[in-house]
C-alpha cells in the first residue's frame, strides 16, 4: 500500500507529459518553488547532479585550455547599448537595479543576461599584443532573463549556467573554438548524460543576438519536443569594432579580435529528466548520478543483517558512490524511494541471501535482477554500472531514431507533425519567409541545419523552390 | 635589467602596505577593475586559487553533513523585513532591482546580501516533522552589498562566498553546529592556508544582525592589522518565531526549530597575499597554489635542453601540479615572474645540470636553494611542498606570536596602538561603553573574546571596574 501511494503519486507520462514531469521534479526532491516569483531552490538532490554535471564538463574545458574566471553580475546600461542586435535582444528580458543602498544610482545596471559585454570590456582592458592571445574564459555562474512563463529547470527568471568567451587573432582561430566547444558538450551529452544530439548550425532567424553564426546541439524528449542543449557562437569581429578591441599584430599593424561564446545551463537535468525518466521516477545515467548503488537491507531487524549490509556498503564504497537505507520504512517503500530518486542499482539482501552468500543487484532502467555471489559484488557492480551507461545512451538513440521522420512535401509535413512528434526532417531553400510560415501553421521551429546533411529532394518543402540546406524542425521547449 | 623592471613595479611593503598590496594583486594577475564601479574580475591566475580553496573547503563541509543546495538571488522587500534587527543590518547596504523587462514590478526585489530570509523560507516549506530535521545545507555563489569604499578581494560591491545554513531540533544541537563550522574554518586557515587563527566570539556591539552569538576567527597580517577570516552565527530561534518555521517533535507537539548560518569569502585571497607575500610579490601555500612547481630551462636553445625540461615536467606532473616556461623571455625575468605569481618552487636546468645529471631546486618562501640529483627529483620536491607548507603556517604564527601584545591599563593601550601594530590583548568588563570608548579613542576594535582565555588583570582596561573577558582588540581591515 504505502509502496503504491508513493508512485501514484506521479502523474503517467502517457497521459500528462507536463504533469508527469513537474511530479518527478517534486517527488525526486530536485526543486522546489520560492516566495521568488518564476525563481526556484534548487534542493541538494538535484544540485548534487549539477555538481557532477559541472565538474565533468570543467574537466574537459580544461583539457582543451579553457580557464576559469569571474566576472560581475551587474552591466551598466551604457556598456550593454554598445553593440545593437545584442542589445535588442536582451533589453526587452533583463531585471534593472536602480538604487544601491538607499541612493538612486546615476546609471541603473541591468543584472546580466548573459555576459558578452562584460567580457568585451575586461578583453579591451587585458589584450594589447599578439602575445595576450588566445583568451580562453570561462565561468560558471547564474543570469537572469525575465521570463513571463517558467518551468523547472527548462526556463526561470534567474539558471545556473557556465559561459564560455574567447577572443583570438584570426577568424579561422574563432571558428575552430566555436566548432570545438560544441564537439564539447556534443561528446558531454553522448557520453556523460547519455542523451544523443544532433550537432548543426541555427538558421539566421534563431541564431544567437550579435553572433554571425551560432552551432547548437538538439535532443529529443521521451514526448517527442526538441531540446536546445548547448549553444556555441561566433561573432566574427562584430563585438570588437564595437567594442574597439584591437591588438598589435607580429608586424605592429593593429587587428580586431574574433571572438566566440559557449553556454550549457540546469537545462541539462530536465534534458535528463525527460530522456531517461520512467513512470517510476528519474532514472540517472550512472556518471552524474549522486547515488549510485543503493544497499536495502531486507528484514533488517534480524540478527546479521544489518551488520552484514553495512560491510557490503563499505565495500561498494571503494568502487562506486554507494549509500545504505537503514530507516525504518519497509523494503518496498525503499525500493519506490530508490526508482523515484532515479538511483542507478539497488543491493536487497536479506537473511536468506546472507546464508546463501549472494544478494540481488536489481537495475533502475531495465528493471532487471541479478543474483551475485558476494565475492562478485564489487565486480558485478562496476560492470552492471559501465553497462547501463552505454545501454542508456543506446536506448535513447533508438527513441530517437524511430521518432525522426521524413517529409518531402507540405502535406508529408503537416501529417507527420499532426500525427506524431518528434524530429521532421525536410529540404529548405534558405528564405525566411519559408521558415516563417512553417513557424505560423504548424507551431514548429528550424532546430538546425545539420553537419551531416542528405538530399531528401531538390526542391524546399514549403515552396518548393530549389533546396539548400536540409534543416530538422520540431516542437521545442 | 628586465628583471629589476618586473620587481621594481611594485612598491616595497615597508614603504606602503596598501600599495604594495594592489601592485601585487595587480601584478600577479589575480585580480582587475571594471566599468562596473566597485565591482571586480577575478582573473584566471586568481580564480584558480579560489577553485582549490572552494575543492578543500567543501570536502571538509561535506565529511560534516553539509549538502549543497542553490536559492534566487532575489529577496522580495517583504521577505527581507520579516526579522527587525536583520533587516535594519541589512537594508542600507543592498541593491535593489525595480523593474523586470519592461514593466515596473510590483514588489522590489534586493540583490541577496546574505540569504538568511531565503533559507527561512525554504525550510518553513520543507521542514514538517523532526524526521526532516537536522538540515545542514551551504550555497556557493555571489552577493551584494553597495559599499562606498572597495579593496581588492577584501570589500566589494559583489563578492564570491559560501554561506552554510543550518535548522535543528535543538538549541544545544544549533550551539554545537556552529562551533563545528569555526572549527572547520580554524582547521582550514591553518592546515590548507597556513594562517594561524585565534578562534572567539564577538561581543554583542560586533555581532551579524539578527544573531544570538557570533563567532569569529581573526588572522594578523604582514602589516599588523586584522582580518576577520570567517564568521559563525547562531540564531537561536529568533528567524524561526519571526518566519514560523515550526515541527512536530516526536511527542505530537509544534516547536521552533534553531537556526545556524557561517559564511567565509574571497577575503581569504587577500588573507593569503597579506600573509605570505613579501616585495618579490605572492607567495603560495602549495595546497591552494595551482602551479606548485615551474621549470624553468636555462640556455634552453642548447641542443637537448628543452626535451629534457619538458621530460622533468612530466615526471612532476605526476606528482605535483607542475608547468614549464619555454617562452622566449631570459631566465631571470623568468625567475621573477614565478615569485611574482608565488609560485612555490622553481626547477632551474641547463646544459651543466643535464650533464652533471641534477638540477636546483629554488624555494618561494626563503629562497633556499637545493642542488638534486635527477633521481631524486620527485622525492625532493614532494618533501619541499610539504615542509613548505608547515613552515609557512610556523613563520606566519611566529609573526602573529611576535605582534601580539598585553595592556594592562589605558595607557599602555594607548602607547602599544600608537607605538605598534598587532593584536593587543586587554581585559574588559563587558560593558559596550568602554567597547565605544576604545573604538573612539584609538580607532581599534574588538576583535572577539578569545576561547582561550587568559587572566591578565582584575580590571577591565579601560573603566577599571570588575573585568569579565579577555578581549583581543585590532586595526581591523
Amino acid at each position: 500500500m504505502a509502496e503504491k501511494k508513493l508512485v501514484e503519486a506521479i502523474t503517467a507520462m502517457e497521459e500528462d507529459f507536463a504533469q508527469w514531469y513537474t511530479d518527478v521534479v517534486k517527488k525526486a526532491e530536485l526543486l522546489d518553488y520560492t516566495s521568488v516569483k518564476g525563481c526556484m531552490v534548487i534542493r541538494p538532490a538535484g544540485y548534487a547532479i549539477w555538481e557532477l554535471i559541472q565538474k565533468q564538463m570543467d574537466e574537459r574545458f580544461k583539457e582543451t585550455g579553457v580557464q576559469n574566471v569571474y566576472l560581475p553580475m551587474f552591466i551598466p546600461e551604457s556598456l550593454l547599448n554598445k553593440e545593437k542586435d545584442h542589445v535588442e535582444g536582451f533589453a526587452p528580458e533583463v531585471a534593472w537595479v536602480t538604487h544601491g543602498g538607499l541612493q538612486p544610482l546615476q546609471e541603473r545596471l541591468c543584472v546580466r543576461p548573459t555576459s558578452e559585454t562584460l567580457f568585451c570590456d575586461y578583453y579591451k582592458n587585458t589584450v594589447h599584443s599578439y602575445r595576450d592571445l588566445p583568451q580562453i574564459c570561462n565561468q560558471w555562474c547564474s543570469v537572469v532573463r525575465w521570463e513571463k512563463e517558467t518551468r523547472p529547470f527548462l526556463r526561470s527568471r534567474e539558471f545556473l549556467w557556465q559561459e564560455g568567451h574567447t577572443a583570438h587573432a584570426t577568424a579561422k582561430e574563432a571558428e575552430e573554438r566555436t566548432l570545438q566547444m560544441l564537439n564539447v558538450y556534443a561528446d558531454f551529452c553522448e557520453q556523460v548524460l547519455a542523451i544523443p544530439v544532433i550537432k548543426g548550425r541555427k538558421t539566421d532567424k534563431e541564431k544567437f543576438a550579435g553572433a554571425e553564426s551560432t552551432y547548437t546541439i538538439e535532443a529529443l524528449m521521451h514526448d517527442g519536443k526538441a531540446l536546445q542543449s548547448g549553444t556555441s557562437h561566433n561573432f566574427g569581429d562584430g563585438f570588437a569594432k564595437a567594442f574597439d578591441i584591437q591588438y598589435t599584430d607580429k608586424n605592429n599593424k593593429l587587428q580586431y579580435v574574433h571572438q566566440t561564446s559557449w553556454g550549457s545551463t540546469t537545462r541539462l537535468i530536465g534534458a535528463v529528466i525527460m530522456v531517461h525518466g520512467d513512470n517510476s521516477g528519474l532514472c540517472l545515467p550512472p556518471k552524474i548520478a549522486p547515488v549510485q548503488v543503493m544497499v536495502i537491507p531486507i528484514q533488517q531487524k534480524k540478527e546479521g543483517v544489518l551488520s552484514k549490509a553495512e560491510e557490503i556498503c563499505d565495500r561498494l564504497k571503494k568502487v562506486s558512490r554507494a549509500g545504505i537505507d537503514i530507516t525504518d520504512k519497509s523494503p518496498g517503500w525503499k525500493f519506490s524511494e530508490q526508482e523515484m530518486r532515479g538511483i542507478p542499482l539497488r543491493v536487497e539482501i536479506g537473511p536468506k541471501d546472507i546464508e546463501a552468500g549472494k544478494c540481488i543487484i536489481c537495475r533502475r532502467d531495465n528493471r532487471e535482477k541479478y543474483e551475485v555471489s558476494l565475492e562478485e559484488l564489487e565486480n558485478k557492480v562496476t560492470e552492471l554500472l559501465d553497462r547501463m551507461q552505454v545501454e542508456m545512451l543506446e536506448r535513447a538513440r533508438a527513441h530517437r531514431d524511430k521518432h525522426t521522420y521524413v517529409a518531402k512535401n507540405m502535406d508529408e509535413f503537416r501529417r507527420l507533425f499532426n500525427e506524431k512528434t518528434g524530429f521532421v526532417k525536410a529540404m529548405w531553400c534558405g528564405d525566411q519567409a519559408c521558415e516563417d510560415a512553417i513557424k505560423e501553421e504548424l507551431a514548429v521551429t528550424s532546430r538546425c541545419m545539420p553537419f551531416e546533411q542528405e538530399n531528401l529532394s531538390e526542391v524546399c518543402v514549403c515552396c518548393n523552390k530549389p533546396a539548400k540546406k536540409m534543416v530538422y524542425w520540431g516542437k521545442a521547449y
